[in-house]
């Protein structure tokens, strides 16, 4: 396939949301996409926010025709380290049938692939495009709940996601939620000097380590909240029979390690699509520069987040865990815990009627069926979309778990780009067409 | 007391070691000791080092007196936050009776007692004064075993202390010795999304806060490494008679804490001054800044101190620590253990025959007997000068607990100055007597 010249242009606009110095080329991004939906009939309306504009178009080819809202966004990963990077990030490059670019998979790429697809597509059409997917979707979910009426459809489609390995068309039928939360702990009043106070004093950092241990058992791998996994639905063994083949050695290899610890009892993909986890994901406290300090400092802190399944609700669960901490903090510390970010878990009928149809798109084009599969992150906008419009969502991961998110040499494979583009058109007929309605 | 103006010289010249910017004024520091040296009729020596110089003078006057080792060092911390003096840190004020000044109590102008002291003194005198001491006296103790029959004495005497209170005569008679490591825990290659790998990946933040926990007990602030307690020598009841009321309320209000947690079955004396510790001082790992960002990092790592006391030895606590981190270390990591720093405890007989004459001394000026008091902190140099020139050894410390050594608006009381230097000059007498030989 051949790169459409307008797919290298969206390419080398440099939307990077999380920084203040290219806002203007996040806004360019936002306007270069509305412009080409206007291009292909739609009506838009760019939506202004305090960081980064929404972008809605609509194109309504005929009222008894079903409706599909596909969500995407514009904004890309920051690209450093940019001496890792073989040809620059905005300068989007093919080499051996792979378009090396920021944002080629995540997600201008798999976006592009549904303008391709919307040229004389059969369906309304929808398209909501956010430009804070990279910093959290700050304004996307108020934007939805005040526009429930006008984003009302039957199906919403997504492509901002993986296929589990190549050649393998994908439908991804369940996502994980998160709970983030940060601990800190304060101990006396100013750090202090551990020769003269060490026996006294309360240490932070030494108070940090036994909630840890509190947290999460070391033999078992177990979250220890109480709670923790009341809510936790167990997966059906007919759905277990759905999931491909875990490569765990190939997994091992990948991030050098001898062995995958995880909860006692259950697979590796069960662990990574289906069950809860904690992880301290960064920690700080006193000295933490060359040779030695013989502090004891005053306050520690940890960032800690909690990947939930369903029917795991986050704020529940940052209740449970706040309780904990409080109830096992040790005495003599104070204790303060702020919840930073929240996702609902998603998850859908692998064999509702949109999924059937999008099985039958994919198994065309690609000459065999889709693999059904969860993952294990979190895209929070889904779990709302679905719920708020109630409306079954088809997540169609067009990238590849090598592609390189957020890391230096992003790239997408073009033959996924040409028949996703096949797919998603051949999906539009089988839905516009009597029997798919 | 009027403030020597000598005194105020050596304080204004900023000798802070750790400052690569102020090398020139460290040496300069180094050599308007030695002028001053020179003038009091010693015969004095900088002996460079590949940082500091230190400085070595002796002046022998009869040969059939005793003669006293003083140790001191001539560099200081540095005086950040500069904002938070009410005077300029190389600026020396007095106020209230007492001299404001980086470096007024450590050590400079307790070292400048030594001087005033040794106009006249009846007894032979050797000056061993570092540069190095702030930034752990990395070549002192080579030099101190070169240097072992020139350095021969009677008994050593320092003064880079603290009276245990105002108008307290104090004999510091222990400290406390250091082992310090860095802890490094590896899991994976490289950082992980914790939504893609949570469930099967490694996570050395969690590891880190296991390790914690199985170093010291929650419940009874134990150490939990195996052999750790084995050579501590028990505190004999008669000498904790010697010791002063602890003032436990106090220290609380001082900490701002309302329970001064630490090892079960002691009091806090006994926990500040004769009782091992162990301490994290730093802690680091994955994601520190403000919000959230879901990774796993691919490493953690921590400063670990222990307080040590009479018979451990750094080396062999060291050995200790190793071990058992390397027992306890959950499988899929890589454990690195890096020894940073090590100092022996110090502990003297309280009633040898120079300190007996220093109690006379002390008592002869202050009107009232010394208190006897271990420290909780660490003078390496101290357990070293004892052992190699096989001397007995003199802590008098002429600073206050409320010194601010190592923070803003340090000072002096100059009460504990100019009675410091009749005690000393009383000592000289004393020990050059016949009776005090």
């Amino acid at each position: 396939m051949k790169v459409p010249e307008p797919l290298l242009e969206f390419l080398a606009i440099p939307s990077v949301s999380t920084d203040p110095a290219r806002k203007e080329d996040v806004r360019r991004a936002g306007l270069w996409l509305e412009e080409r939906l206007q291009a292909l009939g739609f009506r838009t309306e760019l939506q202004e926010t305090p960081l980064h504009p929404i972008l809605y178009a609509e194109r309504l080819v005929d009222e008894k025709a079903p409706t599909v809202l596909v969500y995407g966004h514009y904004d890309v990963q920051p690209p450093d380290p940019l001496e890792l990077w073989d040809t620059p990030p905005f300068s989007p490059t093919v080499r051996e049938g792979r378009l090396y670019a920021r944002g080629a998979s995540d997600d201008k790429g798999q976006l592009f692939a549904h303008l391709l697809a919307a040229e004389g597509a059969p369906v309304n059409l929808k398209f909501l495009v956010e430009g804070e997917e990279e910093v959290g979707s700050p304004h996307l979910l108020p934007f939805v709940r005040a526009n429930r009426e006008r984003l009302r459809a039957d199906l919403v489609l997504i492509s901002d996601g993986a296929m589990v390995a190549p050649h393998t068309p994908t439908l991804t039928y369940g996502l994980r939620g998160l709970c983030y939360l940060e601990v800190r702990l304060q101990g006396a009043r100013r750090d202090l000097h551990s020769g003269a106070f060490g026996g006294v004093a309360p240490n932070p950092i030494q108070a940090l380590g036994w909630l840890l241990a509190r947290l999460k058992d070391e033999r078992t791998g177990r979250v220890l909240i109480p709670g923790f996994y009341e809510k936790v639905r167990p997966v059906p063994e007919e759905e277990k029979a759905l999931w491909p083949e875990p490569h765990e050695e190939a997994l091992k290899r990948e991030l050098g390690v001898e062995v995958l610890p995880g909860e006692e009892g259950y697979s590796v993909l069960e662990r990574l699509w289906a069950r809860p986890t904690l992880d301290p994901n960064g920690v700080w406290g006193g000295y933490q520069g060359e040779g030695s300090k013989t502090v004891i400092p005053a306050e520690a802190g940890m960032k800690l987040s909690m990947r939930l399944v369903p029917d795991q609700d986050p704020e529940e669960v940052a209740g449970l865990a706040e309780a904990y901490l409080r109830e096992v903090s040790p005495p003599g510390y104070r204790l303060e815990v702020r919840r930073l970010h929240g996702g609902k878990p998603f998850l859908t009928d692998p064999f509702s009627p949109p999924m059937r149809l999008m099985a039958r798109a994919l198994e065309e084009v690609w000459g065999r069926p889709p693999v059904y599969a969860r993952e294990g992150g979190t895209i929070p906008v889904v779990a709302e979309l679905k719920e708020v419009l109630s409306a079954p969502v088809v997540l169609l991961g067009l990238g590849l778990p090598d592609d390189n998110l957020h890391a230096p040499n992003e790239k997408l494979d073009l033959i996924n780009l040409e028949r996703g583009v096949a797919a998603i058109r051949r999906f539009y007929e089988l839905l516009a067409a009597p029997s798919g309605r």
